[in-house]
């Protein structure tokens, strides 16, 4: 799957990033808001749980855990508070069907090392680029006080986790292969986004 | 296997357990500091895995992950101390292979729910106890005074966590049952520990 998105250059606050978010995800996103928090409590779990996978799977990699671990912790915290806000709203963690992005994102990893431990970074990176840029877009235009502020608070440590991953992929593979690999993921992450999923997700 | 542990009484102090670790093992961890402090390494490692993984199976289970997420941060933590430590004497993370505990303990979890649940909750438990157990040992009888006060320093989280499983399982069964397979998980838990597993590991 080819698209007019490969031509585009990488937008310039998060360079991550090939597309902005549609306006079309912002209004669907605001238009449920519970139901986006309840995926977003999945996200931050499952972005500790991959984080903690990573670190099992290269267990004595010097300088991974250190990264990783810290990592993992800070996204169980903002799950812990995510969660906290769902019950004071009366509702509870739910089975949600996850939108194809992750899944499909997972699958341009190679399977070879070294280019599958490059790719893991990447396609982390990426989806933190992705949550850092979606949640920036909810804590400016949510029209609830409370959500603004939690989505504005998280936002910090999101930017700061996919700064982690470039780091730990500059510390370990050469500058120009990350960043053409990088253009590659980035094609696909942008083209699974270019059509909008019809259910209200962070990823849809 | 049936041996004479089935016959003694739960030990007065932490009654999870059956029976006191043995001098002998205390022996052969006190002579192998380093290998024990990378086992312990890769024990605070498995436990936060396996409260995630505990987490993620029973997603939507109230009050589950509000205590899980709490516990597997708090085991990062320990595992980041405890690799510092390793690393300030020139050490890292090594792979070690692990001794039957772990394996033995997770066949006896039975398979169908309700009882896979309640299985998990308690060879947690024993194994957390163990760990106190042992840590204990240590903190009062290790040679060296930087690691007497690293498992001095973790003791009471050790002690903390026990407390959660039994809690977790206290709020979802019955406490005459509960009893009874903690009792039941315990004779295996001291059986596998009554022969001294050759490699010094946390658990042998």
């Amino acid at each position: 799957m080819m698209s007019s998105l490969s031509k585009r250059k990488p937008a310039a606050k998060i360079k991550w990033l090939l597309a902005p978010s549609s306006n079309e995800w912002l209004q669907q996103a605001i238009a449920n808001p519970v139901e986006i928090l309840i995926d977003h409590a999945h996200c931050e779990r499952k972005a500790a749980g991959a984080a903690v996978q990573l670190m099992f799977r290269y267990l004595c990699e010097p300088g991974l855990a250190e990264v990783l671990s810290p990592l993992a912790r800070e996204e169980l915290e903002h799950f812990e508070r995510v969660l906290t806000l769902i019950s004071s709203r009366g509702r509870y963690l739910e089975p949600l069907q996850a939108p194809p992005y992750g899944a499909a994102l997972a699958k341009r990893i190679r399977k070879g090392e070294p280019e599958r431990m490059l790719d893991s970074f990447l396609v982390a990176g990426l989806i933190e680029a992705r949550s850092h840029e979606r949640m920036s877009l909810l804590a400016s235009h949510s029209p609830d006080p409370e959500l603004r502020k939690l989505y504005g608070d998280l936002l910090a440590s999101e930017a700061r986790h996919f700064c982690s991953y470039w780091m730990l992929a500059e510390q370990r593979y050469d500058r120009d292969e990350i960043t053409l690999r990088l253009e590659e993921l980035a094609i696909t992450e942008a083209e699974i986004l270019d059509t909008l999923h019809p259910e209200p997700r962070m990823h849809s």
